[in-house]
């Protein structure tokens, strides 16, 4: 196993330090390091938790800040984070006007916000994320998997409280993007999660994984090694199956790098992708293009599309200041 | 070979293709695909051009915008611009106030730059960036190589530019922050050139190049894996030997991924690179941390610390509007 790490067991640990230093006009740490909390709350403001293993960075810690996310859980490496991180978070940005969840659709994350919003002594309210189209069920997961998608329902849905919209409208706000949005991912290669210092699974130097999950899950098939216009016009052919777009719908494109993929590749897939959306009449009226939902150094990448309204397009517009996600301001 | 592409061939193009759609509120290309231009360009402004070998994405296009590049030049997959694709760029961005290039120091750039400063028929002039402190003279390099401190010229020659400073006054900065930055960086695997169709290099399951450049080449020597903590001392100790700070010093450390490293990684390496600067007592007033300066996919990262005067540190924190690089607009 080849990482920059000093041992397995104090990666996140310092990682999140390094993280915290580097980004302290943004963050704060929780004192045990249990979340990642965004260093001015807003009175009057409904605080935005989310939270969930750690190797998917900059998700989410990297989108705490202005316009975003209040505060994130960070879990060990593909590791759901406890209850009690949870609990403690929501304590330390709750200013009053409640909480609201963002929970990607996996088992254990699911049990434990599930606690923690029964445990909570504050209005809270919770939206699942499950925008993977690529299976039904999985290795860590019932129902469909959150992935990318995460991202635009965690902007769209913190524009939302930075403007004051209540528990009860970004609840509602949460669901309706999650339900516009739609992902789908390939794998060219294994990610190596620090403790178990060997690749997740084994894959052919001519093979891909079409549908990978963001643990290095399983998706729908193994093949043979594509091009990528092949592999766009899949991926995003199944997205465009499940959201059933109006020709003319406006669109947000979000083409994810999982860690190990450069730059130029991730635009050729844009490019691609592009063809297969304008072919069917959608309307890409913005682009987000980059590795922000990673599988650690998982190499491929994932196609997301959130067909927005005027509303969701105003606030995925809004300003945010964050590790990862900065404009406006 | 396992990417994202269509064809060895078209990579380049259909990457730009792609970048220029996702960022069509930035950029233009060139009708040839010779040049990413600032799409609105600041009449009395000198030009700011740079360009290199591609694979090192986000650099140099990544960082075309409001505050810092008004031109980039893309070369194929590590290999230098033509001159004709500079006098291109020139031509579109120079609104008459001249026009500066900034150059890593390759033989390849340097010898087609050099070429096109002199057939340029506008004042002109050059910055040099050699802030590799791993080796002298090196497989495409005479004298030291431009890596990752070349982010940190163009940001802030980029907003002198932007604030009006003549071609003079830019080219002397420039040189000032050259001379203030050091790098050195470490490779854990190689890279693959999609032309090569392999890896640029052979390295050992259990070993590590030291001193790597960022096309893969050799760097000081081949050792045994080593803790981020020993990884950080020796890179960031090159680069405190080569500067000679005084303790109290002002710097922005920038810890940079070549492409496949996770993020998890690079901030345990923020960490780690934070102790022996605080220890030599520099003080660390800004970070940038991510993968800005790659070598397509190798997993590895360099360290670069420029030590910034009060002018320097204002024009780092100027706003600045590219694809890569966002804040304060």
């Amino acid at each position: 196993m080849k990482k920059l790490i000093n041992h397995v067991d104090t990666v996140l640990a310092e990682s999140l330090d390094g993280f915290a230093v580097a980004h302290a006009d943004i963050v704060a740490l929780g004192a045990e390091r249990e979340f990642v909390r965004r260093l001015h709350t807003k009175p009057g403001k409904v605080a935005i938790i989310s939270g969930g293993g750690s190797g998917h960075e900059p998700l989410h810690a990297g989108f705490v800040g202005h316009g975003m996310l209040d505060a994130a859980c960070p879990g060990q490496v593909f590791t759901s984070p406890t209850p009690n991180q949870m609990l403690a978070a929501a304590e330390s940005v709750d200013t009053g006007a409640g909480v609201l969840f963002i929970v990607k659709n996996y088992s254990g994350d699911m049990m434990n916000f599930q606690m923690a919003a029964e445990m909570l002594d504050r209005d809270n309210a919770t939206v699942i994320v499950n925008d993977d189209v690529a299976v039904e069920n999985s290795t860590y997961t019932t129902g469909r998997r959150g992935v990318a998608g995460t991202l635009v329902v965690e902007k769209i849905v913190g524009g939302a409280a930075e403007r004051g919209d209540s528990l009860g409208d970004l609840k509602a706000l949460g669901d309706a993007v999650n339900k516009a949005t739609a992902s789908m991912g390939v794998a060219l290669t294994s990610c190596t999660v620090p403790a178990a210092g060997k690749p997740t699974f084994q894959i052919g130097p001519d093979e891909m994984e079409m549908g990978v999950g963001i643990h290095g899950e399983p998706g729908r098939r193994r093949v043979k090694l594509a091009s990528a216009d092949e592999i766009a016009a899949e991926l995003t052919g199944a997205i465009l199956k499940d959201l059933s777009l109006k020709r003319g719908q406006e669109a947000i494109l979000l083409v994810n790098g999982f860690g190990g993929t450069p730059a130029l590749e991730l635009y050729v897939m844009v490019n691609a992708a592009l063809k297969v959306l304008n072919g069917a009449g959608v309307k890409v009226v913005r682009h987000l293009t980059g590795s922000y939902v990673t599988s650690l150094e998982m190499a491929g990448c994932s196609i997301t599309v959130t067909a927005v309204d005027a509303d969701m397009l105003l606030l995925w517009d809004a300003p945010v200041h964050t590790a990862a996600l900065r404009w406006g301001m």
